[in-house]
């Protein structure tokens, strides 16, 4: 065991070789707590999930976790009943690793859609893989849960809980492409070291995910997308069940989603820019939601980022196709600090030239108001661009 | 006047340079009737809406049109309260040419949106367009309305009113991106030298559309979509108002909006295939077609169409995004006349490669079948291509 600093109190880490990618990449995960430890999760809404959502999902419900086993380069989805049998066969092996009860250890499961998963190869090497686990390998698991991700993506929160006790909020995620949050999407895995009630630790999911759910990349929502947060209770306060600490633990919570669907947006399957709609003066917030996504789902608007064209023409039409009552005379927008449509028409030839500078950078945020309403929502996608449709045209080739 | 074959009697055509567009290429057109007729037509359902739109839409109310002028390179969308006056300018002074009622003439704009009407160049060049006008214009008239076309989309049917009369229906239309029909699309012309009187005309518009909207290029409706039906009466028939002439008409119809659309998706913005996606087995027709276009609309499903690559995940995962209780575990999957999946399942690597020998063709058609029930529909589109994005990112610069 190193002597480096534990990325989360009460949980050791491993990231290990098994042979289910094509080519020898890490591509078997594990995390473990010390002890069961309460957890919540979200999945995906698509109404085809894959094996490993439908087990994870009903062992969850019993409220504690042990350990989750993951692989990349197989989805293990729409793979009929075998697909049941080698998720339960994953958690089986697990467990029997860790020396606990099965019912304890979740699964995921990340890559090509319809294929089965090789799992002789997993199974041989789950004792290897739980050897492998130690409080500093989240990097190792990080990388044993990506597919066509180029970066890895963490982040992290300190979460003051009194004078003298911070808790941390770890988090870790994979996806580039098929993203689409709805609910939950990609793997995402959550640790904090604070000692959280299993109530409010699914509630705070339930209600932080929204944030993480506003941002996209291809529209496709996958049929293996899982969110899990995990608490040890490590930094021995009193367990968090609402109140400031609450609140506090929320605010942390949200801030590691964000970041990390940021670091997915960015990472975007051939993104070269990542940009954010925020919608104001809408009837409610729903409704700004739906139009900021709108928008953000365009491959027209999308393809024009990609140019850095200050196409507003584009945005209306988006907006027009929301589904959403709006005054077309009444709409303002704003690219990054500046102002190229008011009252719904354009503002001239020179505003368009100071908005093309401002979408040569690589982030930046896009202003629409409709003036009809208080209610705001955003969105935050990637560009769509001609490394997308090459990357996912030869996929599999 | 040429000699040629009028294309539908009753009516003359034109298209000339009139310097909208930036290169010098045909850019305004004209359809005028011998004397008022019987006209229908239908909108997009963009709540953005171009001026054009607006004005044709209370126009064609009244029920009898006299001309329609059209102009591309120019979509006179978001110009506010002068792109109103300049709508109204162009039938005024069309109105002027033809020696009529200005409230008998429609007009219709497609470009880029949100620049105003070079309207003077217009006004100027109206007399002359009127000049230019003949029986056999048509094809003039289709190329002054393309924008980024890349060949002209006509269809023509023969419809049998009696032993020794036959009508017939001419359609032309423009239109490579910004496509996702929603009650009408582009801009489409048809016309027909049947008599059919001005109730059963609306109402076989408003029937028959339906088959055209079940095409789309990316997804995004326009803010101009219009699609206009005239009938010249010039065959002389006892006017149609429905029964079996009135089946005969309504199916001569539909068969030209469906070829013209499925023109429109062959010359879709960098398109190198048209599917098209049909879907049975499903509680009704209704969510049939939402699971045929939800298919067709995934840009995962649209790349790997490009790339010939039988990644039917892909399909199933935009399948349980339709929004429509599914079984996955049901549900067959052929492209063409390969079975690729059988109950939710892939049937293996043999079939996969005979299913990308047909996904080599360039047209082809994917089968899905539910089996939860007997509803049907069909959604037919292209693929996303690297030259779909080059060709959007670089639009207007």
């Amino acid at each position: 065991m190193s002597n480096a600093a534990p990325a989360c109190p009460g949980f050791s880490f491993a990231g290990i070789v098994a042979g289910i990618k094509k080519h020898p990449r890490p591509d078997l995960g594990l995390i473990v707590a010390e002890e069961e430890v309460p957890a919540a999760a979200v999945f995906t809404q698509n109404r085809v999930r894959a094996a490993p959502v439908e087990l994870s999902e009903k062992r969850v419900a019993g409220g504690l976790v042990r350990a989750i086993i993951v692989n990349s380069g197989c989805a293990n989805a729409c793979t009929g009943d075998r697909g049941m049998t080698d998720a339960q066969a994953m958690t089986h092996y697990a467990a029997k690793a860790v020396g606990c009860d099965e019912k304890r250890v979740l699964v995921a499961s990340t890559g090509v859609i319809g294929h089965p998963l090789p799992i002789e190869r997993i199974v041989e090497a789950t004792p290897r893989l739980y050897a492998a686990a130690r409080p500093d390998g989240l990097d190792d698991f990080t990388r044993a849960i990506m597919t066509t991700d180029r970066f890895e993506k963490r982040a992290l929160q300190m979460v003051p809980l009194g004078p003298k006790t911070r808790a941390r909020i770890v988090g870790v995620a994979k996806g580039a492409g098929m993203i689409a949050p709805n609910m939950a999407t990609t793997l995402v895995f959550v640790m904090t070291d604070a000692a959280v009630t299993r109530g409010f630790l699914k509630k705070a999911l339930a209600e932080e995910v929204h944030a993480f759910n506003e941002h996209s990349v291809d529209g496709d929502t996958s049929t293996n997308d899982s969110m899990f947060l995990l608490a040890s209770g490590a930094a021995k306060n009193k367990p968090i069940e609402g109140g400031d600490k609450g609140v506090a633990f929320r605010q942390g919570l949200k801030d590691v989603l964000v970041d990390l669907a940021r670091q997915i947006v960015r990472d975007g399957e051939g993104a070269t820019h990542v940009v954010t709609f925020e919608v104001r003066g809408a009837e409610n917030a729903a409704a700004a939601e739906q139009v900021a996504r709108r928008i953000g789902s365009s491959p027209l608007v999308k393809t024009a980022i990609f140019g850095a064209d200050p196409n507003w023409g584009r945005i209306l039409c988006a907006v027009g196709n929301a589904g959403v009552e709006i005054d077309p005379r009444k709409i303002d927008i704003a690219v990054g600090e500046v102002e190229i449509v008011r009252g719904g028409v354009g503002i001239g030839a020179e505003a368009e030239a100071a908005a093309h500078e401002v979408m040569r950078r690589g982030e930046y945020i896009v202003r629409v108001h409709l003036h009809g309403g208080r209610g705001e929502g955003r969105h935050t996608t990637c560009d769509l661009t001609t490394d997308y449709v090459k990357l996912n045209a030869d996929y599999r080739s």
